[in-house]
């Protein structure tokens, strides 16, 4: 494990992110499920991030970073890119803010996220994801406007934001007089799972912070056990949409290598087991990409005999077609 | 008001219950949505009973009565009619208690109820609800058997097991600094409204239970405006399974005409597109008799413009078909 005072993001860090979501983010509850428990052989917590504002983590991030930034500045705008998860909270936490937001959605994204982001506030400008880059795009509008860009993940001030999911999750525990093994986190580009470790490796030093991934798109997994970042294969195909992400990032990757994994991949029946699973055992409305870690638990593919066991439902934006 | 000391049921009954189902009760969280908010124009409280074991507040009921009785006696067993979730919360807490439980449904109850009351452990006994009593069913199979009858609503244990969702809310309400000025609260036969009326008479003098109820079935709201138990026309018709009892308990009647109203009746189309509107926004499942009271707030039927609400959403036991 490598210094944590050279990694990009830090406990203090994601303390400051605490304060300043404070008011506006929900401190999601961390709920229990008999059920789930008598599955697994073990006690296992829900943190239910589907509960957060606009269904998914990422407002944490984005509230985190654009509440940061010049008020001055407004009129400038934030632009971001995103399947759909990071475009909803940049556009709420864009609009809570004052600030007026671009995002650029791929046209094949699921419609109810385009409609919500849209619903948020923002404009959304669709291009192809086969032909088109959607870097350059928004890198485009941001030279073009002056916007200021709100990565996806990697950069500090998101990681910090999702990092609040631990420092939470962490206190909830401990209210039950619990001592979480290990925390399962749904891991696209990984900025939930860096910032989660990053307060973990504060708060609970002694668990392990597994990733999550769909098959097809294991390129964290693949990256730890490499010791280097490595890309998925071109022409995978996921039901997860919130976890496409084409490799590790950068500054993710250099926080996850010191403080998380082995990572964990689930196939996409097993995800159709766990949001079904979910919606009748739970009652909660999970979209496949957010029920990778639960599915982890249900499959059977996480270890989760005899320990305490956090699975990060990480969100819910999703309508009924994976549930019939 | 009559004097509460007359009443079947009294605070000390409730908190008595809040003790004895605590190691297994869940203390279903309290949450919040901005989106609500802004749709009530109000702040609005979700008490999500969807999340208790069983998949509804009634475990609170089964498991304050099952607990209290002579385990000496368990061999007699415990019988019960119910729809489907009295069922489910029976067969779960008879279950953990060592008692077994047979369970008097309609065979056109919902198939998911059946098969979850099973599920948890219970003999099920369907009858056909147009040609046969269930309550002389149970009586006959108590007579013949010894088992003691757990009944749905009409009896101050079952009354003061639901009643501490009303002590919750009042404790997770101050936590958060808020006073509810209203509680609106799904009502068949009227326990739950009873004992969450019993609990806040205590806790939150002011605040107002309004009993919500589905047209056709809204026998509570007219007998609270008549002062006297009136029963629903025959053969209504409503998708809120949960909710169809013929009349208030006389128990319940008695508690619910002194502590609770006005009543508020919500019609099919109002609770559909609070079904998906809870799926949708909240991400949440809940049946159609456990949103009644939210399809009361998105309908405008109730008053939550700058108010404290809190709406129950008392039971989540259904599959997807009120989402397409």
């Amino acid at each position: 494990m490598s210094d944590a005072s050279e990694l990009p993001v830090g406990i203090a860090d994601v303390e400051a992110a605490a304060v300043r979501i404070r008011d506006q983010a929900v401190r999601t509850p961390l709920l229990g499920s008999a059920a789930l428990d008598a599955r697994a052989g073990g006690r296992v917590l829900l943190k239910a991030e589907t509960l957060q504002r606009t269904g998914s983590f990422k407002f944490r991030g984005a509230y985190n970073l654009i509440s940061a930034l010049d008020p001055a500045e407004r009129d400038r705008g934030v632009v971001a890119f995103s399947s759909g998860n990071h475009a909803q909270g940049v556009a709420h936490a864009a609009s809570l803010l004052g600030w007026a937001s671009t995002v650029v959605m791929p046209a094949d994204a699921p419609p109810l996220k385009i409609e919500r982001t849209r619903a948020f506030g923002a404009t959304v400008v669709t291009y192809d994801r086969a032909t088109e880059s959607r870097e350059e795009i928004a890198a485009a509008l941001a030279a073009r406007t002056g916007a200021v860009t709100v990565p996806p993940y990697d950069h500090s001030m998101i990681m910090a934001g999702q990092g609040t999911v631990g420092l939470e999750l962490a206190a909830q525990a401990a209210e039950r007089e619990l001592v979480p093994d290990q925390v399962l986190v749904p891991c696209g580009g990984g900025g939930l799972t860096a910032g989660i470790a990053t307060a973990l490796a504060d708060r609970l030093p002694r668990a392990v912070v597994r990733p999550v991934e769909p098959a097809g798109y294991d390129d964290t997994t693949r990256s730890l056990a490499a010791g280097e970042r490595v890309a998925n294969a071109a022409g995978a195909s996921s039901i997860c949409d919130a976890l496409l992400a084409p490799t590790p990032g950068e500054l993710t990757f250099a926080v996850n290598a010191a403080l998380a994994g082995p990572g964990l991949v689930v196939d996409d029946d097993q995800v159709r087991a766990a949001v079904r699973w979910a919606f009748e055992e739970l009652k909660l409305a999970v979209e496949p990409g957010g029920a990778v870690a639960l599915a982890a638990v249900l499959a059977g593919v996480a270890d989760t005999a005899d320990r305490v066991s956090v699975v990060v439902l990480s969100g819910g934006n999703t309508d009924a077609r994976w549930l019939t």
